[in-house]
């Protein structure tokens, strides 16, 4: 039987699950693939430390450099996250003849290109399944059985503590800051969760999609990013009267030779496949010109799925290094599509605001929503306390800029038809 | 740039949603590939026909050695469908040295061994990722990506007609005979639609997701199998008001060493994803040791999709053609995984009887079900008209045996505390 040997990078929570996963599944790998595959050396910055697993130190190393001159390391996975030295590792990797497998988001979003350019030049092979929704096998489906297709959407719920925190806000009525609590306490939010509250996980996530799906280059910082701490109950209950609920979407579509992307908290169909999508699960939702709407559900994160999606890379490796077959003819990430990034074009919003109640108001709105071409779907005005001189409505408009609507809100804040724009939240169209 | 040459053969719906997929993605398919696919003849028995669709004729031919022995053709795709001349005409294409791609789930669920065997022996690659939920890329995930992971279940909505039938009788509370009018004149379900409604399609397709995912060979015919045509919209309304939709599933589980299986038309819990798929649209949701759940959700059915199936396996092909590493080192069909078949094991039920409306009925029935070891988890009895002197009753038991739950039910009708037995159907555990 073949022996693969692999040198990994880190031993975190996703380098456990990676270990994991090839123990427990050992005897199915090598039934399915005629691999014996082991992980002969793991960078652990600090082997003083319990990991809760059992794993022979003698596999431990401390230096980088044992693992990337090993001769006889075929492929490194790199599990160690964030952009550097994350980066450098699996450069040099590749420069020393290894394949290399990652999980990490964050350095595929920044550098993706690079080090696809410095793999391709080494005939070598740069896979990063689960660095976007965890153990999804979304860009094994979209660079291979679906490559027949042209994208022209993608909608994702990328990032699960974000899920997991509006799932609770709408199933049990909670606060944000009570439903961050109960994430934090399960395990699913970390100390501080400002990557996953404020979107820039699913950014980095959307980054990497788009360059996949579309062939074009989107920096996670130019991504249009909204976090969900500003999703109060009100909006979910408010939303659930209109019939939708309120997902943290990764958006981006592709038409006419322009993309336009975001991510933000964004009001879902209630009988959409992705309004079902739960806790902290994922989900993809694709539109191809031949396959039409395709979505894959799954975990995006926990170290188990996460380590599926890291042995399904290895051994997708490994098997076309035993067919001496392991490079790629052309590159999966594309950035010449000859596309233009349009930053997040149209959408139809939904608008809470709280206006003065007095005769007049609800004219005064709609006439300026007139003057600057917002058009209003649906509206909703609820009957408040009869000692309250203030009134909440609702609009959701149809799909118009997002500066243009900004500034038909200050105009109505400004001349006093509004006296508090409560929120603003994309509506996804179906 | 590499040249493909493929011969296709059939040139029906599939046929022609194929070489559509082709022509309008061709620019596409060659950026992301590299490679020039051209099909070069197509087997057509009737070419006087008009297809409705612009395919030089001189590509059509009417006897299939033109194809099979044409030195120039790659790739033999074979879109005829049914068991024969189908598994004949790829098993001589195998022989001459052509790879086998097909949308024939009949065929490889009858002999996709015998075929797997002749592809094997003479070095070449068979595919079939369109035999199972269409345009849904299952069949790739579970052979690549996945490979690491061993599965104990897989639930899947196979049939876009029977799911498209069951959805019209759910939201227009339509009579089955209807809603499978509406499917007709719609062109989701044939004039005969025999296959489809008794759930031999989802029959053939479970064989074969079966022997991917657990490596045992149950064939179709062995599957515990019941159709849709007895499901009524009063069973819809009373799932309904347990929480439930009924949906026509294709279940397997491999335990203790045994699989169970069957297709069936199941209660689904309205939270659970599978819940959420409507109309036509299909869903495979599987649970791997390491992956945990995974839901995949797309259209099952129809030229486009299907096509993008069948372009997604000859471009696999294609691309390894030239890295001359176009063979499978071991088989993705198993069938030697050393698991019995235990046919289809104990399910929850629900259970919908009439019975006479009188004092002691329902404590003979639950004493009876006692007897036999049948557990009720939830039951509901519905006031009725006062001059009536029957009483619907509906349950839903505790997994067990469908044999031993339908002696007690004998034993009920026997003794006359139950008049009749309106309907069974399984119940989805979640």
């Amino acid at each position: 039987m073949k022996k693969i040997k692999i040198g990994m990078l880190g031993i975190g929570n996703i380098g456990q699950g990676t270990y994991r996963t090839l123990e427990m599944s050992r005897a199915r790998i090598e039934e399915a693939t005629g691999l014996n595959l082991e992980i002969t050396k793991i960078l652990n910055r600090h082997p003083e430390r319990d990991r809760g697993i059992d794993i022979p130190r003698e596999k431990y190393v401390t230096d980088i450099h044992e693992i990337i001159d090993d001769p006889e390391i075929d492929i490194v996975v790199e599990l160690i996250g964030g952009i550097e030295p994350a980066t450098t590792f699996m450069a040099d990797a590749l420069r020393a003849g290894k394949h290399v497998v990652t999980a990490n988001k964050a350095a595929i979003a920044a550098n993706g290109e690079l080090l696809q350019k410095i793999a391709h030049e080494n005939h070598l092979m740069l896979r990063f399944e689960a660095s976007v929704a965890g153990g999804i096998p979304i860009l094994n489906a979209v660079t291979t059985a679906l490559i027949s297709n042209e994208f022209s959407e993608v909608q994702g719920i990328l990032n699960g503590t974000t899920n997991y925190i509006l799932t609770k806000m709408t199933e049990n009525r909670q606060a944000y800051a009570d439903a961050l609590r109960d994430a934090q306490a399960k395990g699913f939010a970390e100390t501080d969760p400002t990557a996953d509250v404020e979107g820039i996980d699913a950014a980095n996530k959307l980054s990497i999609l788009i360059s996949l799906l579309f062939g074009i280059g989107v920096a996670p910082d130019q991504i249009p990013t909204r976090g969900i701490t500003t999703v109060t109950s009100e909006d979910i209950s408010f939303a659930r009267e209109f019939g939708y609920r309120i997902k943290l979407l990764g958006s981006a579509r592709a038409k006419d030779g322009e993309v336009t992307c975001n991510v933000e908290p964004s009001l879902v169909p209630e009988d959409h496949p992705l309004a079902n999508v739960n806790n902290e699960f994922n989900a993809v939702y694709v539109t191809g010109n031949a396959v039409d709407k395709l979505m894959f559900y799954g975990r995006g994160a926990g170290p188990l799925p996460t380590g599926s999606a890291v042995m399904g890379d290895i051994i997708s490796i490994a098997r076309k290094i035993e067919k001496n077959a392991a490079y790629d003819l052309l590159p999966h990430l594309r950035y010449d599509a000859g596309l233009s990034f349009a930053g997040e074009g149209k959408n139809p919003y939904y608008i809470r605001v709280t206006a003065p109640d007095h005769p007049g108001v609800l004219g005064q709105i709609t006439s300026t929503f007139g003057v600057y071409g917002v058009g209003i779907r649906t509206m909703m005005q609820r009957a408040v306390a009869s000692h309250s001189d203030t009134v909440p409505l609702i609009f959701i408009v149809y799909a118009i800029e997002k500066n243009i609507l900004s500034t038909a809100l200050d105009v109505l804040v400004g001349n006093g038809s509004v006296l508090r724009v409560d929120n603003v939240l994309r509506v996804l169209d179906f």
